[in-house]
């Protein structure tokens, strides 16, 4: 009997690369439609069974993934990992592997939950979310050989890109430098910024993009900050307004988050300017809902990464060892959502 | 050796009830705080732990529950099925369950998922959300004689509080009552409904209380209908505004869901109406931002009734054949956030 036909053996037949497959099974949306047909032929004509190989491994192992999903805390943005569990679910269901959820309220505690599902053999892989600068599950889990990816980086300096583990995340900078931009040419050059206060990987990722768009076109805008929440956001910029000369001045602003964004949205509207131009960040269905432009982060495609990286394209789930010589780092490239 | 006490042990040495037990371990924030603290005494004295039984399950079966996760669809909803999610993860851990999610597009796809995690033994019960008139899943869940519990009633007739299974749900009727009452005291009795369309279990359910309360202050109100969509809701009721003596003559309206709600409130606002009383249902974090009273599920009450029922207050999963004799059915009484 022949061996069953790969990944690779899709691509030749199909003359592209290993990764379009990986996109076409995976992400098909992103993929131009001609190049999709030309994949799903090869697939068809090759009777390419992408499971194949995850049903292979069930029969060794758990095929269970294990991923922590963070306690409910309101507020509007914990809809991104919710979509994120959502879209891996989907997609682990479909190349036949299980997801199993776990809480936890610190590293510490998740840790011990890891220790319990992998010493039983419940999990073969874990998804870590939620990284930060010192993140102890990382380090336990490449010590202890499991394979694992996080959506999100080691943050914290010079080490990011240089990780000893593979990662997926979201190109933060990215979105606020195409928001920075978009709002420049469509509103003027008086952009300003509403941020997280300085510390805070993700906040400072975020800034970065407005400061370099500002820094290109050598314009300058207010910077604003202030902590997560709607409310406190709106009272912050509620208080900024209070000198019509700010509002006035101020051309549009790119916000860290959808709470910064409402709140600034409502704070310029109680002090006269609801046509302020304001964008924010992940796109959740309260910006819909209000008509705010914002950065649509993927988790789709974040979800459809982590899964190409935990299981590889053929479908065999990668070890550290082979994970540790070349640890792999995607960064999604979020879309602006105008509005 | 004696045996290890039972919840019966600590209700009898407390001197409450076994339910009191079982709502100190799985919601205390409802139990009176001197009811807590002598229950929690007698826990302590008896050196009771609730996890024994979960613990002896483990070593028998997989201690896992199943539960489905709806694909991702937009919208401002989706959030109360999340919030249940979380919080049957977070019990479950607490005692010593795994939740193991699956997706599926259709309630066939569903059994067959279903089918494979149960002959696999990777599940051994199931939590069942989004019931409809004439689900098949249940039936088959019960042929297969698997332990579980649905979050949502078995709509359709008569034969629901006959229902062969046990079922949580929201007591719809009682929230949207409680609205219509607390909008005709604080607005005026001319109070209107904002449904979807007549035939929906839930729906419908939701328009009775409003009509019950209205019938009996002896008012009057108009009917509006929309399918699901905050944007198509908000052009319903946009062209119901067009008629300014519509507008005016409408103290309050109680809507089916939050994404109904917003819409409203949207369309009055362009009426020239930005004050007009508009309840919503689910309490999400739309309505939230935008300060629009809404009716809270308590995802989180519902979630501790739910693994309550499954696993038993003593934490021994509860077999078929027990249920079968005498199914529970528990309605969780919502509550009206004012804004």
């Amino acid at each position: 009997m022949s061996k069953p036909p790969t990944v690779e053996d899709v691509a030749r037949v199909a003359g592209v690369s290993r990764q379009t497959v990986s996109n076409v099974l995976n992400s098909p949306a992103i993929v131009r439609e001609e190049t999709r047909e030309r994949v799903q032929r090869a697939i068809a004509d090759l009777a390419y069974r992408p499971h194949a190989a995850a049903r292979r491994l069930r029969t060794r192992r758990s095929s269970t993934i294990g991923i922590h999903l963070d306690p409910y805390l309101g507020g509007i943005s914990g809809v991104i990992l919710d979509r994120f569990v959502h879209a891996l679910t989907e997609r682990a269901s479909a190349r036949g592997m299980r997801v199993l959820i776990y809480s936890a309220r610190t590293a510490e505690e998740e840790i011990e939950r890891l220790a319990d599902l992998i010493d039983g053999a419940e999990v073969d892989a874990v998804v870590v979310t939620g990284t930060f600068f010192g993140d102890p599950r990382t380090g336990w889990l490449l010590e202890r050989e499991v394979p694992f990816v996080s959506f999100g980086r080691p943050w914290g300096g010079e080490d990011v890109y240089r990780s000893r583990h593979t990662w997926v995340d979201v190109d933060g900078a990215a979105g606020t430098r195409a928001a920075t931009q978009h709002a420049m040419s469509t509103a003027g050059p008086r952009v300003g910024f509403f941020g997280w206060p300085a510390g805070s990987g993700t906040g400072d990722d975020r800034e970065r993009g407005w400061r370099e768009a500002m820094a290109d076109a050598e314009a300058t805008g207010p910077r604003f900050e202030s902590v997560d929440g709607l409310a406190v956001a709106r009272e912050v910029m509620s208080a900024a307004f209070a000198d019509p000369a700010m509002l006035a001045g101020l051309d549009a602003l790119v916000c860290v988050s959808d709470a910064h964004a409402v709140g600034a949205h409502l704070a310029a509207a109680d002090a006269g300017r609801r046509s302020l131009p304001v964008i924010g960040f992940d796109n959740t269905p309260v910006a819909e809902a209000l008509g705010i432009s914002s950065i649509e982060q993927s988790p789709e495609l974040v979800a459809a990464a982590v899964l190409d990286l935990l299981m590889g394209t053929t479908g065999q789930a990668v070890t550290l060892r082979e994970r540790a010589s070349a640890p792999e780092h995607v960064l999604v490239e979020p879309r602006l959502i105008v509005r």
